[in-house]
């Protein structure tokens, strides 16, 4: 591949987003959830479980300097989970996204004071994680696998670079790169450092965020050590539990690192394994790398990688992870309906990888992914008051089998408010925070439209200054209409993205056709633009019956209903209980009408299909002959948008119906 | 009901069988089980764990009897799991029944040998548990919840009863008389005794079994106990918990006794819950003391559990129990093809319920179960060369799933030689080897026909004696000719079984057109018999295409094929891999035909059905409108037998294909 597709994403201070879809939700994580969730890390919430997440960092500082009193009692431990530092450093990381969109300046106080305490929680050698500096720095660095050390460290120090970019304020950023300094000296290739890597990745990606800033290139080189030494043998993982346990054997067959994508080196990695979200982040940080170092091998191995994951086991929602055991992938077109578990966050990480893949090259397969995940699995994770959030993201859901049936015991079928593990609320923040980020990349030699998000970009293709504009109805319309400010005309390559949902597009050039090819799903538009320019293109968006590939054997012989990139689904608030004896038949009277005032606005699509009768009380089983399809009814289907569901009554809910 | 209906089944004493099918699986049973389970319950199998039986009934008897010495060093403690002496019992069993089809002086010798050791175990008071003989007699009857000691008990009993029956040899039924009167003078309503019952029912039928030999009102009131005590309040389980742990309270609500059967007093039950082997074995000594007392409340509690387990949790094949996690029953309708559990011992277990319904009153829908699970969901459990068994019988296997989608570890897709906890093949050696009791059954003025097995039985309908011979090709053709031969001509009602199967049948009495009555699915002729009449049934056994009940989620769209009794499936050995892709489609040119030496003897049937053509590689959902019916390609279907899958090479297979 040449480099000369890489692009960079334009970056959220150049993107302002007034969007009739995502500025509610992007309302909604500035307006609740980034305020609950301060609440919440801060213990504040009386129904909730304790976070400690504020006071470990206050306990943390005390101890490190014991002339501070925030209050805590010193003798008490470390609070929550082991890595808890992460749902702060989550938090940081989205509230400084919400600052770059509304200024706030409460909120940027707020974020000042905590992020005293957290420098003052820092070690003189630059280390910072609560856990370690609570129970014993003796420990730090022996147990990378489980205690998740550089998964915190990651996510500090994506907080970090967020909100110096929103503020331009370096306190956090310097003590996030002494505390990336310190990590260096401890662990690395050299002698008398731990030879090892992150037992849930993330650090991969945001060193090689770093590195864009600070341009050190030990951030990079420490990127790429724990890319580049993950999966070797001997087994790291069996030496640290060896060391640490006197048990285990670095002879190890490593199957059971699969779980942590650590069985082979990530080279030579082609199919998706052990636990989503460490996958995902793994890869979004093999990307990353990749692209900045114009890695071909390693390109290949993401490209494998998204392939499969995107080709044979992701859900038409953008779901990933099939199984609740680990919380993990488990094979190739295994795509159970009902068992499934579809951590929201692994649908987040799914579009960070694909985001970054975007970078490396406009290919619709990538972007279309992305917008998959954005308007179906990740917002599902959230409800349309940004009160309460999904795990779990089904796509058939079973009131009465969460109850009684243990392979659904993870499933809930109404969000929750918080929970002890919190990860899933923090990062959605920070995605549709971040949104902006996420809609157009550059190049010296052009633009890429990868969404289209009503917005207003700028960027520089060619040294210009070019100011974008999009206006659209998108999703539930699939007229976009973009235009381009520059002082002067220049010249550059403009692409923009024919979903791949779409299957008619007109394309105009200021009103009338004109020339463009198509590259990888982008029409791609050669020419000196001025000022004034405009293009339009129109998507057609009509109700769309999908089937899954025969070898998804739970989908076989039924079908999803699509419009646009939006995944519909069946709820029993329209449809009634028993969502399984509905079919769509011969689908007639098919209807698409916006409801402004249901589910904060959404298009409904209506149809005439077909329900089983019902039967005798006492039938279970019965020769055919006696019934076929005189034994159904009409019944009139109400499909609402997937990531809507459970908003009203809590209920029976179906993405793929009996055709 | 009335009690005239009430019939007790021909024992197995007065019936031989000579079929067709089922003679070939009783060898199997007598020259392969019997044999191998006797070397593996003596710790001889080199590749197996030890069972320990035989060892723990020596050290006990050791232990009893200092003089004693079977070789076993004293200082070594029980072995194999607490219910250990169930499987020993129930080879016993087993093999009582086998010496009454085939007399074999030396099995007799090696079970009165072992009949012996068993005896001199025995304690003076008359307590027969190896487990706690050898760990300590001061604890036992105290965890009658988790220890199984009365289960152990009912088996023994079992397995003594049997043997008297076979033999007329006492020594252990007396043994065990003393055994059941140590447990009456143990447990029961009396002040100082223990007030419970089975964690692990099963001496409940047991007992009724006992007491239609000793007449001794004890020992039916004793199973009369176990039973109305069952789910009482407060709970006995909990009460004992308190005792033992100091936690838990009597006043549990006593959600975690549904396992248990143990929610609620079983008078009060309607719906099949927890373990489904307990949950048969339970229901099975409900309906023998049921019809035995004439129990009108006890047999409407049979009859709402019988009809919630075989017409809304049973599978096609009749196995029960859906789920894995706990062995157990989940709710109404819920029957997932491929994480189902169907423990081959459930099956047996509902054999057992519906052969005991059977003689509370002839019904279709009884004994058509009771021949469902003997032609599917029992015998699948056994390898045809009788060499290697199933704990589950899934309806739909998938090899790649077992290894990799946790949901499905406990499945196996090849039989295995035996097991740690081996309740299966003794299960199955002993209800396969006592077949000739489920045939016919009788009272005073009657005689009824429930299966179709190729034997000679000796009957006394009215005090007269009477021979009942059938013909059969059973189950695979449907003719079916009966004979009596008598004395002196007789009066009495003779009913046989219309199959639930069977929609169009003729029936002849000595070749010619008689009258007859169907009551509740038998054909009842009452008349005065005479020697060499004969009946020829005639029932139509075309190839059905069988749906399930709309609410089963997991077969809608989807049919099941039988033939007469036998359910079908298909298997990748003889239609390739990814069965989900095939539909049975408008199911061309079906053709029927025995295939004697295929599978040692199955009528095969084949169609022509439809297969989903291959997609690209990398779509994994597409719009509907490019494939619908062209992409399908026609494609020959082969049904086998379920009981006789993964005899060749091990593969997919599945009941349920898609219409």
């Amino acid at each position: 591949m040449d480099n000369a597709r890489h692009t960079e994403f334009i970056g959220l201070k150049k993107v302002v987003i007034n969007d009739g879809f995502w500025t509610a939700f992007m309302e909604r994580i500035r307006t609740q959830v980034i305020p609950y969730q301060w609440e919440a890390l801060n213990d504040r919430i009386p129904s909730a479980e304790p976070s400690y997440c504020v006071r470990n960092f206050k306990l943390a500082a005390e101890l490190t300097h014991p002339e501070l009193d925030y209050g805590v009692p010193r003798d008490i431990g470390h609070g929550g989970c082991v890595f808890q530092d992460s749902d702060f450093a989550k938090w940081i990381e989205a509230a400084a996204y919400s600052l770059v969109w509304r200024p706030d300046p409460d909120l940027e106080k707020t974020l000042d004071h905590t992020i005293d305490i957290i420098c003052n929680a820092q070690q003189s050698d630059g280390y910072l994680d609560t856990y370690y500096i609570i129970n014993g720095m003796d420990k730090r660095f022996t147990n990378l696998k489980d205690n998740h050390e550089l998964y915190c460290f990651g996510h500090l120090l994506e907080g970090a670079i967020a909100y110096y970019e929103a503020t331009g304020k370096r306190k956090l950023m310097d003590a996030l790169i002494r505390y990336a300094d310190c990590v260096d000296r401890n662990i690395g290739p050299e002698e008398g450092k731990v030879h090892g890597y992150p037992g849930h990745e993330l650090a991969e990606m945001a060193l090689v965020r770093l590195y864009a800033i600070t341009k050190d290139e030990k951030h990079l080189k420490l990127a790429h050590y724990f890319i580049d030494e993950r999966g070797k043998r001997p087994y790291f993982f069996a030496l640290e539990e060896c060391r640490n346990n006197g048990n285990g054997s670095p002879e190890d067959a490593g199957e059971q690192y699969h779980y942590h994508q650590a069985h082979k080196p990530v080279r030579e990695q082609r199919v998706a394994e052990g636990h989503a979200v460490r996958a995902m982040y793994l890869y979004a940080g093999m990307a990353d790398l990749a692209r900045l170092t114009n890695d071909k091998e390693l390109i290949a191995a993401c490209e494998a990688l998204f392939a499969n994951v995107s080709k044979r086991q992701m859900y038409i929602t953008g779901g990933i992870g099939q199984s609740a055991y680990g919380e993990a992938f488990s094979y190739d077109y295994s795509l159970p309906n009902d068992t499934v578990y579809a951590e929201t966050c692994a649908a987040i990480g799914l579009a960070f990888f694909a985001r970054r893949m975007s970078a490396i090259a406009p290919r619709g397969v990538y972007a279309d992914v992305l917008e998959k995940t954005l308007y179906n699995g990740i917002i599902s994770g959230m409800s349309l008051d940004g009160k309460t959030f999904f795990y779990v993201n089904p796509l058939e859901a079973l009131p009465e089998a969460c109850l009684k049936d243990q392979r659904m015991s993870h499933v809930r079928i109404e969000r929750q408010k918080w929970f002890g593990c919190a990860c899933c609320p923090p990062n959605l923040a920070r995605i549709i925070a971040s949104l902006g980020s996420y809609i157009h990349s550059e190049n010296a030699g052009a633009v890429y439209t990868h969404l289209y998000v009503g917005s207003e970009a700028k960027a520089s293709p060619g040294g210009t200054d070019l100011t974008i504009s999009i206006e659209t109805n998108y999703p539930w319309e699939g007229l976009v209409n973009i235009r381009f400010n520059l002082k002067e005309a220049a010249r550059f390559r403009y692409g923009l993205r024919i979903p791949g949902w779409c299957r008619n597009y007109a394309l105009k050039l200021n009103g009338a056709d004109a020339a463009f090819t198509v590259e990888d799903a982008y029409a791609v538009f050669n020419r000196e633009w001025k000022d004034g320019d405009s293009i339009s293109a129109a998507f057609d968006m009509p109700v769309t019956f999908v089937q899954a590939n025969p070898k998804v054997r739970e989908d076989v012989g039924k079908t999803a209903v699509m419009r646009g990139p939006v995944v519909y689904c069946l709820e029993e608030a329209d449809n009634g209980k028993e969502l399984c004896r509905l079919h769509v038949g011969q689908a007639a009277n098919i209807s698409v009408k916006y409801e402004k005032a249901l589910l904060e606005g959404v298009t409904l699509i209506s149809m005439t299909g077909k329900r089983e009768k019902d039967w005798a009380e006492d039938e279970l089983y019965r020769a055919i002959e006696d019934s076929a399809m005189s034994a159904m009814e009409d019944k009139t289907l109400r499909f609402i948008p997937y990531y809507a569901w459970t908003n009203r009554s809590p209920g029976e809910m179906t993405v793929w119906v009996n055709r």
